[in-house]
């Protein structure tokens, strides 16, 4: 993995990825006592970062290979991402779901182009199903972050806010990723490293699933006791990627925890201050930048906003339990 | 009024302005019928695109006049797009609003630095109130649509337009624009007039605030019966302004109107494929769009959403009504 890898990813994604703005509020600066931007990644295509690594993988495969397809296990953003990228570039994709999955979700990825096919989790193998399809049709899989070209289309975000921040005259300070295996962390951070050497990339993770911040602690792999149980479901890995542990760990700072109540109210804050929509595993980012401001350092902070797929009913709970002022 | 106008306000709100996006998804496309593209002026500092009218009605003051202050009537987006753009000028800046204004809009004025007055709508005159104010401490009124530096203002939505539009390869359709008293409306019809020539300005209301829409089909100043009683609050104005309708009337095409509900599920639709909270009034727009496909021309339509400041309850009675599909 290196820089000019993100480079030729985001040549590759060049009018095709939307450039998300970098939004901000005077109010949450004065929770924050710091300036405060975000990366709203919830606008990107299909409503979350994904898009990038989906668009950028897909695109760097050879084409006769690519013509056959992809496949992806994901019920949640990567199969949005991987679906809406495959259907734009007008091959087939097949996307492995467990069939417990949210009807919506199964829909959504039907409705970007997608053959979902859904294996029962208790009888089921999904990898065996998988190798299966793959082989029968020549499908390649794309795995949702420990994949070069993955990690590469995650780090054009990171390209991004090199270009941003130094337009709003940040050029040191904490930048806070929502982080699952670290596929945006691990990108973002190579290209900050590159482009913005004064900025620090840092992980940031919901309680009780702070494998990446205990990883970085400890210098192993180390992973959650569960795998279930966090609103923040985007971002529920059991732990750090084999090719993006090593790159967090180089590159960097401390991993921050936050609670699934900071979430909720990073969210309500980002409705009423930013009026974007922010999943929670999306929103723990800003809620470490506006909630622990005594574990950031610097005059200001950017949290990247990585996802917005939430159903109305979780949003509404957010909402309306922390209010306007948040 | 010229384009020239428009053109000196983007220089002068060039830094300052954010260029808000072009949004879109396949799904909205499809409940269209054609390209749905979302030009998310909600996601404008103050949550709507007041603050291009106000930050250019302040910086086109002369500097001995602006230094003492300026004065708007207003309990809702112009409030706090004129308090801002003051804020950000480092003037002062006073707000006349009614007693009974929702505390949060008050509290939100006050947070972004104005002086907020306070009058009893049944027993004191506002005019009287602003007059004796302005003449005391020298303030400059900020009229909220029919004040040429405040249409030039809102008009460099349209130059963004203009430039977003081209860059989609759409170069002849209609945009359809929240309409209370035009201010929005005829500065985006000068900007295209001007930039793309190709794409027809429509102003869109909400039902029983229809004054533009029959005034364009009349051609003379139309007013509404009702002053009060839309959810559609930001967009109720009682008719066109003397400035705006003339404008409106050489370059607009026909008025749509549209439901509140069609509002409240347009404001659902946002929610779940574009990841934007839209207000009522900022919804019509792209409610025309969605819901009255067959009186919009051309293969791509674009829907201006004007704003976003809405509370969470009014937000969750549409989000949660119209689900997920809307």
């Amino acid at each position: 993995m290196n820089i000019g890898m993100i480079e030729a990813a985001a040549a590759r994604l060049d009018g095709r990825v939307r450039r998300t703005p970098l939004l901000s509020s005077p109010f949450l600066d004065a929770i924050a006592g710091r300036r405060v931007l975000v990366k709203a990644e919830c606008l990107q295509h299909t409503g979350s970062f994904k898009f990038r690594g989906g668009w950028s993988a897909v695109s760097a495969l050879p084409e006769d290979l690519r013509r056959n397809g992809v496949i992806a296990f994901s019920s949640g953003n990567h199969a949005q991402g991987v679906a809406f990228a495959a259907r734009e570039h007008g091959i087939p994709a097949v996307i492995i779901m467990p069939s417990d999955a949210p009807l919506l979700k199964i829909e959504n990825t039907r409705g970007l182009g997608a053959e979902v096919i859904l294996y029962d989790r208790a009888n089921e193998d999904r990898d065996a199903i998988g190798a299966r399809l793959s082989a029968e049709r020549g499908l390649t899989l794309i795995k949702p972050f420990d994949e070069p070209q993955v990690i590469a289309g995650q780090g054009t975000a990171g390209l991004e806010i090199a270009e941003q921040a130094a337009a709003e005259g940040m050029t040191v300070g904490d930048v806070l990723v929502c982080c699952g295996g670290g596929g945006l962390t691990s990108g973002i951070a190579l290209a900050l490293e590159a482009n913005a050497p004064g900025l620090r990339t840092r992980p940031v993770e919901p309680e009780g699933f702070d494998d990446v911040t205990r990883s970085l602690a400890s210098g192993r792999i180390e992973h959650n006791a569960r795998s279930s149980g966090s609103i923040c479901d985007a971002i529920m890995t059991p732990a750090p990627g084999k090719l993006t542990f090593p790159i967090m760990s180089r590159l960097c700072g401390p991993g921050m925890v936050v609670t699934e109540q900071q979430a909720q109210r990073a969210m309500a804050a980002a409705f009423t201050r930013l009026k974007i929509v922010l999943e929670p595993g999306g929103a723990v980012a800003l809620a470490a930048a506006l909630y622990h401001p005594e574990r950031v350092e610097g005059d200001a902070v950017i949290a990247v906003a990585s996802g917005g797929n939430v159903d109305a009913d979780t949003f509404c709970d957010a909402t309306k339990r922390f209010g306007d002022g948040a």
